[in-house]
Order: C-alpha cells, then structure tokens, then sequence
C-alpha cells in the first residue's frame, strides 16, 4: 500500500501544473501551489501516508458533509424539507433557480446555496459544532478554524450574501441570514490536514461508527444519506463523470483538500491547491482516478 | 429469497392505489392496475418470481439504458460530447436549458433530450439494434415493440419533438431530429415481462459480461458508465433520495416498470403500472425500498 | 423633405459596411449588402424616395404586424390569451421561458413564439390572408411570396419548428403546428419593397383607417395595440433604447427592411440588408435616428 | 376638466375595492384603503384636483424615475452600461437572471435590480439629492421621508438585499451594495400627494424645461430617455398591456401613486392604495384608462 501511495503521487504530480490555486480571497491565493500529499486510514485503523501530509489548509466545502451529519443528527430527514438531495448540472455557487417561483429549495446540501441552508438548521452554536464534530471523529483536538481566513470570507462573500438573503425572503431559512453566514464562513475556515481529511473518510466509510449519541436519525439512515450525497453531488457539476470514472463518495474543497469514504474499507485525504475550472483539485482528482484503478474501489 | 418475495410484494400492493397509471397516450392508459410483479435473477441463474411476472408492458424509458450501451460500443466515452453524465433537479423532459447560450447538452442520458441525444449516437438501425441486444441480453427472442404505442406516441409526442427540433438548432443532433426521434419512439414502445427487466439488471450486475464484442470501449468503463448514470439520473429528480433510500442502480419507465442492479449479486424487474407525480411506479419505488433493506442492497 | 432623404440616406450609407447579410438560408445570402433605400408615404398621400426603392426583398418579421392585425380582427383582444404584449430582454428566437410551469404564453406577438402563437390565430388561409391584407393596403396586387425562401425557411427552421411544438405540448396552439409554421413561412417569405413598406407604416399611422371591416375589434383598439406593441417589442431586446434614440413605432425583418409609423404623419419603409448582431439592418437603424432629429418624429 | 375628474373619480371607486393595500411592512398596511385622489396639473400652471389629492403616502417605486433623471446627469448614457432600458415578463423583483452567464445587467430602471444599480450610479448622498429635487420640481419644501417606512423597508428588505449583493457579486455595483441600498430604501420612504405627483408629472410632460442644468446629459435626450424607460417598464410586466389600454408614460408605486406624464400637455397624479396582483393601484390604472380615452391622452 505505501508502495502504491508513492508511485500514484508521483504519478500525478504534473497535474497540478495545470490548475491554479484559488484566489478570490488573498489568504487562499498564498497556498503553496506545489504542496502534495495523499493519506489513507483503513477503517482498522491502520494509516498510510505519502508526501504533505500535516500541511494544514482550510477544510472549505469538505465541512458541508459534517454540517450534514450534524443537522441531519439535529432533525432527522426533515432537513430535507429545506435542502433537496438532487445532482445538478449547476455550479456549486448557482442561485438563479431559488428565484422561480416553483423551485422551493437548493438542489443538494454540497452546492453554496443548499450548505447554507443546512448549517442554518444546525442547534446551537452551529460552527463551534462543526468543529467539536471534526476534532471528536479526527481525535484531533488542536483543530482549530483559520481567523484570517474566517474574516476574508465574510468581507467578500458577496454570491453567498445574496444566496443567504435570497432564501430568507423565499422563506427557506429561518432566523437570521447574516448568522447562518457567519457560521457557514466560520466552518469553511477549518484548518485541516489530508490525514485529518482521511481520518473523516474512514469515519463515513465504516458507517458513521462510534458517536455516543446520534440525535434524531439512526446511524444507517445518517451514513446512507452523507454517501449517496456525496455520490451525486459531491464533485458539483461534474459528480456524475466522477462517479463513472473513480466510484467513490468523496467532497472537494477550494482549499485543495479531498475527502473520501471507501466503504468498509477506508478513507482518503488528499491536497494540492491547484484547482480546475470546475474547483477541484487537479492532481486530486487525477489521484483519485488512480487509486480507484489500482485498488479496484469504485462501487460501480 | 421465495417468501421475501411474497412478503414484500403484499406489503407494498397498497401503494398502487396511491398511483395513477399513465394516460398521455390511450394505448398506456389501457393498463392494468393491479397488475403486480416482481423477478429477481441471480447473476449466478437463479430466477425467483413473484406475482404478475410474465405480463408484458412497454419498456419506455428504461430502454435508454440500453441505448446508452449500444452508443458507448458505438463511439466510446465520446457519446459524451453530445450529452452529459450529471444529475438535474429538472424533470425528465424538461427543455428549458438547451435554450441558453451557456449550456452545450443535456443533463444525462436518461432524461429525454438526453437519450434522444444517445440514441441518435447508435449507428444503422438504431431501434432495431436496440431491440436485438436486448433479446440477446435476456435470451427472450420473443420480444418485439409495440406498433400501437409506437404510432401512439409518435402521433403526440410534442414535446419529444420540441426537444429534438432545438438540439438540432443547437447543433446537439446531427442528422434527421425527425428519424432519430422515430428510432427513440420505438425503443421506447417494445415490449418486457418484469423477468426480462430482471435479466437485463442481471447483465448489468454482472459487469455487462458476456457479449461477444463491447465495440469502441472496454466492458469495465461500459459497466461503470451505466451503473453510475443510473445511480445519479435512473430516477430523475429523486434519483439523490432513492439513492439515499435504496441505494441501487435503477431505471424506471412511465410503462410501470423498475430494473435495478445490485452488482455482484442480481438484476431486480419489477411491474406496477400505478405512478407518482416524478412518472416512477409507486409500488415499485416501495418494494425497492423494501427489498433494499431485507436484502441489505444499499451500496452506500 | 426629398432634400432631407437624400442627405440622410448618404449619411447612413456607410452604416452598412458594420452590419452582415443574414446568412442562415442561401436565398438571404445572395442579397446585395449595397441595396440601400428609403421611402416616406404620408398620410395625405405624398411620396418621396431614395435610393433603391424599388427592389424587392422578403418582409421576413414585419408581417408579424399585419398577422397580428388579422387576429385580433378575426378575434378581438381574446388573441392576447395566448400571446403576451410584454417587452422582453431575451432575443427574437427565445424559447425557454415557455418550459416553465409558471409561465403560460410569449412574452409578444413580434418574438418568433409569440408571431407563431399569433398567425394560428388567423382564421382560415392564414398566409394567403395575411398576403391579401398586404396587397390590399400598400394598393399593390403585384406583391407575391417567395417560393424559394419560403421553402429554403421551411427546410431550416429547427429553432422556429421546435419553439411550435412545445407550443403545441404547452396548450398555446391549437390545431397543427407543423400547418402554423407552414403559414408563418409562407408569411415571412412575402416579398415588397420599401414602398410597400412605407405604405404599410402610413396606412398604421393613419389609425388603421379605410379597411372595409375591422372583424372583433374597433379600428382605434387595433390601432392602439399594433402601435403600441411595436414600440415596446418590434426591435426586439433593444425595442427599449430604440423608443428612447428614435421614439417611432416600427418593426425591422431580417430582409433587411424596417417600417414605421409616425402617427397622424407618415409611414417608412427602409432597406438595406446588412443586419447588426440582434438582427437590424444597420443602416436602416441609423437614418430612423437622423429622421427621426431631422424631422422630429419622436412620440417621446 | 374639473368635471371631467370628479366623474372619472366615482366611475372607479368601486375598483379600489378589488384590490388589496401592500402589507409586506406595517407602516404600509396602515393605509387607508378608502382614500382616492386624482390631481392633473397641466404644463401652463392650471390644476385641477378631485378627492383626497392632499394625503401624503410614500412615493416607493415612482422614485425610481427621479433617481434615473439623477444618474442620467451625473453620468450622461454611461449610465446604461449597468443597467438595460428593455422590457421584461419577469415581475418587479426579478433576480434570476443576473444570475445567468450570458447576462450583463438588469432589464431597466424601473425593476427593483435595474433601480438600485441606477440609484448606485448617482454622485454622493444619493437618496439625499433625490429628495432636493423632488422638492425642486414640486416646488414643495416641506417634502421629506418617512422615517418609520424607511427602517421598516430596511429591516425586511431580503430580496432586495439579495438582489444588491449579488449584482456586486457580478460587478454591476460598485461600491458598497448595503450603501446604495439603503440609499434606495430612503428614496422609497419619500412622502408626497398626489398634487406632488402631479406636478412631477408635469415637468416630464414639459420636457424637464426648468432645471439650472442638466450634467451630463443634454435636456431633449434626457427627457426621452425618461418617457420612453417609463413607457417600456413603468408598469412591470404589465407595461405594454398599459401601452395599448392607456398609451401614458406612467409609474406606479406600491404606496398606492401613480405619476403620469402626458407630453406636452400635462402630469397626473393618483393615490390610492389598494393593489392588483402586479403591484399597481387599481383603481389608479382604471383611472388612467378613463383619463386616456376622455381626455385622448395616448401616444399611440
């Protein structure tokens, strides 16, 4: 397996060549394009690892799944009242359909607009949730959110602003849209590495096991749910093609990160800023390609 | 397996009344309502039954995984330039999108533009090789289409015609849209038992093997190809939520048929005519749910 | 006033050279792009030409107001059941927002939809109708229709044949849409020249007066809404800067024609075939701006 | 003519009754829904008054034409990069489309989009010199906003908010979206009558003759621009059926006004608050469809 880890980074290491590293706040845009790590934690807990793997970098979109877990674990499938869990060929931060007067939800809890209106069901303190969560499954307890990145988000987040005000005047969020922001900023601005990414995989992958508490929904019932979600949106508009060609739930994140649950098997973390047009990690996803090849795990 | 069978076809009987057989053109509307079947083949040959498994009913749009198959063997994964691989929000016929500018072709092979943009891909007699890989899939030479509902649906399928028309304007279609339109009315109107659906799953459980050639692809890129569309489009909008809850490749037809994959164990067809308001039969969406969870199916 | 025409058209001439021949059926191709001419009927009856008044070219969308004339005579303001009187920012040839369960006819009858919706309105031979009014007004029994572009459009028109079909599927045609196309070919492909445009405008200025039978509507109605509806949709998605840089109800085709009407003055016709990118003669948009400061025209 | 508008004024009483007052804040659902008042103040200086014509009520949406006069002489044409002067279906707070790729900007001043990206473009304390110049042209001093309406609008205003942050999201805004917003929400809490309305109307129908100066923009191609944006979209998506009925360059507001501009001849001023579906007051629109066909008021 070690052996295998190195040879399919080295494999995909030009790839990253032809990304670029996301830029649209400055605390993104100073990732260093050529970091490159792969780690795979095996359900029995043995883990593998291969180049930057204790990097740390903001979780982004990959905290989408584990606001999910807990709005799910908050209020049972009646989450679904106010997300949808349909695949779209939309980009991840598309709002024109909440304005027709016949759609009345996002098409899926991984796209900008559908993570909002999950957070926005989370009790509490929604982020400072998110981030127990992730310490609590990761065992990683000096997990901590990125400040600097936090108050960039928040400056700048105008496509997420008017996402946030949108679906409070169709009546799809409740309470406050500024806060429901703040937390979503807050989440995204999670520091993590690709073994802590891998260690959330693993978690999926062996059916969400090990939570002393799972609120309104049952274990199974939450585990379908996070990975059939991934499957179809994950990857944003191109989690159908990924599904065809690796076959495995995953979620990216602008910050580089992938995340993927194996089920029954194990998780995998991967990072390398460099992103494609669709926002994706390009060597990441070249690498998932090759793993999926190499260790035959595509469901499909 | 014999008395599973039996249970869940009585617990779900009741589900049909909740349904409304399709009345778009006579020939459907004809259906009979209480006509319940369900067949599962074993990838290894075993066949059990259940119910009305020998009636015949047209296939509809559960023939647009087979269409998919014969355009993939026909042109590789470049069937894919002209139609997508992603999941939709949109209903299986919607049209709106091919109108922008911005958007080159549709959602995925199982909404109608889609597949009338695969089937338009299959070279020759396109219904007519549709028609013959699927007798020699189920082994069933018997099978024909239905004259009937072919000039039915030919007669008024308006919006069938718009969708054809405007990817033709869009330089989606090559060729006739009129003749491929012909070819998709066709394959749409032969005619299937809820056993042959389950050998058709079968086949595609069992990694598509057994043909004697798989053309411009491989048969592992084939299968995966199919099984993931299935999984992010079989069902349209609600394929997300039936992978949340049934967690199977499947395709279902406004005939009242459902075939699913489990891979590595069996195909499943099922026959209820009675549909919900998304055009999938409502005891079908049910036994699926049920035979999911009493035969642990789920691939998440 | 002939002193004026002449300055203006030498004025304009050079406009031209910025616009392209539409090219979409060989027979619009071969127009000569030098052909440039300006005709003024006035309502008391004087005429005054320059330029290359006499040539014949097809009328293309200006007969979408004299087919909006026969519907509402053949049926009152009932036509407006099935086609809006909206501006719209969407081009000539928009069609999506007809797939939208919300929205339930075109936004006017000088769009593509909205003109097809308006022509299968007419009663009886539609097209031949539409021809006879024509003659009828402009006092010309020469004027006839183009075989060859009639049936060079009929062979062609993918977008317009779609657009009428999910007219049909949406409920806002009746009877055939194939046989609706057939007339709104036929109706585009009639050939006049500027005068006969110029006789059209005059007669539109002159409240419509001297038909010997206004059918459903009183003369002022139609006349309101003929000129109203040119104003606010007849140059299509730039109908609102043209109200505000020439204020003249008008409407332009493809032939490279444009006619207007300056109330209780005069008509226009224009032609010059170069067509700048939303499908107007460019030329002819500029001398409407200088006749319109020269002669002050404007309603604004 | 003071006969004429005492007549006028009963023949729509009962109108109002079909209508509903705006209630989406408090303050506005306190109107009174019996008031009705119409003022005709004809460019020589005569008025004519009938009914409650000195009850002040917020200007909400009739602001947007101030402001447009404002931008125009802050920034001549440039003012119609940012925002379009086209029709539109789409009702008054429409968004989706900006959301779209292939879209610059919104349809035109007078949807609650296009408004706020022209009120954006005024030099600045934007809703201040709004203000300075209603007092201005109505020669009445003691006009000013509403507190109590401004922070209620301020409060609840999702959509509009979601509106300014996405178009600073595409660039349309520059600046700080939630200045100009609450610049925008200021401009709508402006109190007047339906005599200031009137006299507004007026200075339109005079051409805007009267100003000290006119900035960027010369005061003929101002004046059109406003007659004819009034025209195209003063009353939403139901502007051109306005255009045939009426023939007025008019602007409704939600407070119940309606400010008309008859060129050359005279302004009209309406009040009456309760609304149609489309946001207009309907007894206001009957009254203009009277006033149009007593008087002969349409340009068409």
């Amino acid at each position: 397996m070690q052996k295998i880890l190195g040879e399919v980074l080295e494999e995909n290491r030009e790839l990253a060549k032809k990304g670029r590293v996301a830029s649209y706040i400055p605390a993104l845009a100073k990732a260093n394009p050529d970091h490159l790590g792969i780690c795979i934690a095996e359900i029995d807990g043995n883990t593998y690892k291969a180049g930057d793997c204790d990097v740390k970098f903001t979780i982004q979109s990959i905290s989408k799944v584990i606001a999910l877990m807990l709005a799910l674990m908050d209020n049972g499938e009646k989450v679904f009242e106010k997300v949808g869990r349909e695949g779209t060929e939309d980009p991840f931060n598309t709002l024109y359909k909440l304005d027709l007067p016949y759609i009345d939800k996002p098409a899926n809890p991984m796209i900008n607009a559908g993570a909002i209106a999950t957070t926005a069901q989370i009790k509490g303190d929604k982020a400072g949730r998110i981030l127990e969560l992730i310490r609590n499954i990761t065992g990683n307890s000096s997990i901590d959110y990125s400040r600097e990145v936090y108050l960039s988000e928040k400056e700048t987040g105008e496509k997420n602003k008017a996402i946030a005000h949108l679906m409070k005047a169709r009546g799809i969020l409740e309470g406050d849209p500024e806060e429901a922001l703040d937390h979503y900023f807050k989440q995204c601005s999670i520091e993590v590495t690709a073994c802590d990414l891998a260690k959330l995989g693993a978690f999926l992958a062996n059916g969400c096991k090990g939570l002393p508490s799972y609120g309104k929904i049952d274990r199974k019932t939450l585990s379908r749910n996070l990975l059939a979600i991934m499957t179809i949106g994950g990857m944003y508009n191109v989690s159908g093609a990924y599904a065809a060609e690796v076959g495995v739930p995953s979620k990216s994140g602008v910050g580089g990160g992938i995340m993927a649950a194996v089920s029954g098997r194990m998780g995998i973390g991967i990072f390398s800023p460099p992103l494609d047009e669709n926002g994706h990690s390009v060597a990441g996803y070249g690498i998932m390609k090759s793993l999926s090849y190499r260790l035959d795990l595509s469901i499909f």
